[in-house]
């Protein structure tokens, strides 16, 4: 049963929602809702009895009234129902089953009884379960949303599964808000058939996969998730937020999921071990996938920074060193490039900077010099959205005439904001592919929303210095761990 | 010099703008420019001998054709200009002259001899100096907007200091993004005269000052900042971003403020001493501020969780536990209480799990059981927000009228959440009145924006349950400060 072939899963033809309602109050409507909402591309077969059609789609009595095949079917209907309805399933040879419906093992004894007895019919069948107790499950080739939450993902190359529904949907919400795209997403339930490792593996050999995400609570060495992990996080990165990292966390993993977390550090140091890449904040999982799922790795831990105000350059240079990554001086050759666009009594070192020249902006020229030097890996570059910014202010103010007619210095000041693409903001996508140097803009003010940043330019941006090292500080150990020798 | 009255310079009844501008690229065109959008109080003089009228107001060719007294006069004109610009000032018995003016000790030897010569001839005039090389200041009283950047600040109890402008402003940026609201702000730039110490003395006596906030780089044991802070932090809170923590940090801050900053540990340990909560990055110092400025402090570090989401709810413990905060069993009384409104299988602790229970809404019952009980000091409340947030989502799905049918069923389902004010987070604002603990709010799914739960309930939300933790842990610490005796 593990590694199962699960392409008919996430990407099936047909999709049969049993428990489909027109009624207040049911997942079954909600689901519905939103599986239509997203434009599924397969056929949907809503299955209840007491209906002819639900938003204008035939009605099915039972699945065996379905003319055509099924390649999933979802159950929300309540928990002693499902039992006969694994056999309903089994005899129309539908290969998986999700079931939403939940009072199974995380309710008791006698939850747990029926779920062992839906899970032994299913296998009995050749059925795959996702769930119990699943909020569902999203996949961008086929528009398939079979979701309890009213998100719309963004898409993407990120795949997702995860042993909480509500941390797992939050994800792909946080991801529409930061422009970070979704591929595959599920939630594992109880996981009284498929789990995590299970998803790891499929999402492992699945091509529009290009990075995996995951939030686990379950996951300690009596499961053979490591090993696997490890083989494949040399060939696609695998990223990880662990619930249950300290006593009262495990305590409540245990009530939440029934999963037995060992200690924090062991889990710390075997995750480390099988290069996965751990966070322990939920903003630091979402900024970690959309870098490492969008930009190259650095070649090593040396880091430029070039910042529009002196201060940025400082927080960015301690929040460097606390993560253990380098500042390196810069060498004379660059220092005598620098000093032909600086003024006199620049820092001549790393972080570069420009002590706020705007007018003949040097950001660019130094930005290149630095992209190019090879004595640094990475490059954080602090307000290198502003004139665009500056522009937009520009634009926003009004007032009387002669007000308006002073004010349109800003936009001449700010010229080359006044065009779009920005031109310091194109120069960054653009160097991040000729140098293969990730480079990571922290927005100084307002400037863009951080979408923006990414949807027009293909970079990323965070609104602050701290958030950008955080994520090159995962880059580079990911870095080390595939050039550490495989075992 | 130390702790003079600087109510005339952040209140003034008068405001010269030396080298105010019409032309492009002047810093007198920005900072007018904003000080008239923002809708001074007092009255503006522009100072240029080469116009005759700016925006319709009166232009004077020197300070000394002004016929009113002036409190404040501030200086965009070049660093050789500005000593007689000073003598004029003095002899026009203007008590506080701003210096925007760049080029001082910040750019080398001949710099550092103009700041000397300006300073000493300001003090024997009895002119207190802001800067030079600041970016200016901001008081909501009397709507002064003299600052360099184009920022308009939410206004509310918080008053900063900053050693960095840039810093400093962005604070007020993500101020305005995050809904936290200054009295007043001073970049503090070179210091030649006024420093921080003379500020935080200022907002320490200040009635409209309930938070003081500061970014600094350049304070150590050589300056009296300690002594003089482990006083005032006793009646009020002083949060402060210490910039120059690591070695390479300090090197940036010493080319950029010319501090000789101490390490990192010497300083945490010292703040500490001194009752100073500090933060180590940006996003932190905005949260915590923000929170000091709006909720009662917790009486102990007891935390008490309530969550829609299983997954969520072990974060937020592992949070705590990781920051030290405690999360305590349930008493047997409550679990009782507690087990009229949840289902059989309810977790029986804290973090206290609602099991997806949406219909019949168990939130507000639980809260108010949660926040009564003397067993907790705090509560993190994950999801509390969720009912309009659904019904918003309700109201914005667009579709054929059949579907649009089946959709009412949301507004109808999630009904309580129809109703503006929305009852689960207006229960909060109630509750942190009534019982004296902070509860602080954590979204799941988009909800309002952070502004809005602030702005329609007055109270704290984050979009994540760790930036929660993090905030709780300061005021834990601030509580325990001010528990301890006093030396």
């Amino acid at each position: 049963m593990n590694n199962p072939d699960l392409d008919r899963l996430f990407n099936p033809e047909s999709f049969a929602m049993i428990g489909a309602s027109s009624k207040p109050g049911k997942w079954g409507s909600i689901i519905l809702i939103n599986i239509l909402k997203a434009n599924f591309l397969g056929k949907v077969y809503p299955i209840n009895p007491t209906v002819k059609s639900i938003l204008g789609i035939k009605c099915y009595p039972k699945v065996a009234d379905v003319p055509g095949p099924i390649d999933v079917a979802m159950i929300t209907t309540p928990a002693k129902t499902v039992s006969a309805l694994i056999d309903e399933c089994g005899k129309k040879g539908i290969p998986n089953v999700i079931v939403v419906t939940s009072d199974f093992s995380e309710s008791g004894p006698e939850g747990t009884r029926m779920e062992k007895e839906i899970v032994e019919k299913a296998q009995s069948y050749g059925i795959h379960i996702v769930g119990p107790n699943t909020m569902g499950i999203f996949s961008a080739k086929t528009n398939l949303h079979a979701l309890m939450p009213m998100v719309m993902p963004q898409y993407g190359g990120i795949s997702m599964f995860s042993q909480s529904g509500n941390v797992g949907v939050q994800m792909l919400d946080y991801g529409v808000k930061e422009n970070v795209g979704f591929d595959k997403f599920v939630s594992s339930g109880n996981e009284g058939d498929l789990n995590c490792v299970d998803y790891l593996k499929y999402f492992a050999q699945d091509d529009d996969t290009k990075v995996i995400m995951g939030y686990v609570e379950g996951v300690d060495a009596a499961t053979d998730f490591l090993p696997v992990a490890r083989k494949i996080s040399r060939e696609k990165p695998i990223i990880i937020m662990k619930g249950g990292r300290t006593n009262v966390g495990t305590k409540a993993a245990a009530s939440h999921s029934g999963s037995m977390a060992g200690s924090a550090r062991i889990n710390r140091a075997a995750f480390q071990q099988a290069g996965i890449v751990s966070t322990n904040t939920s903003l630091e999982l979402i900024d970690t996938v959309k870098a490492f799922a969008n930009y190259p790795l650095p070649k090593g831990k040396r880091v430029g920074i070039v910042t529009r105000g002196g201060g940025w350059g400082v927080l960015a240079a301690d929040a460097c060193e606390e993560a253990g990554l380098e500042v390196p001086a810069l060498s004379d050759e660059l220092i005598k490039e620098m000093n032909k666009l600086l003024p006199d009594y620049w820092s001549r070192d790393n972080p570069v900077d420009l002590v706020a020249s705007i007018a003949g902006d040097p950001m660019p020229t130094c930005l290149s010099l630095l992209a190019e030097w090879e004595g640094i890996d990475a490059i954080i570059a602090l307000g290198a959205g502003f004139r665009s910014y500056a522009y937009n202010y520009s634009e926003e103010v009004k007032g009387p005439k002669e007000l308006l007619e002073i004010i349109t210095f800003l936009s001449e000041y700010f010229k080359e904001g006044t065009k779009k693409p920005d031109q310091n903001l194109e120069l960054i996508g653009k160097l991040v592919k000729t140098t293969g140097k990730p480079i990571i803009s922290v927005s100084i003010g307002s400037e863009y929303s951080q979408r923006q940043f990414f949807e027009d330019y293909e970079i990323i941006s965070f609104p602050t210095p701290e958030r950008a090292v955080r994520v090159l500080k995962h880059m580079c150990d990911y870095r080390r761990f595939l050039n550490s020798p495989a075992e």
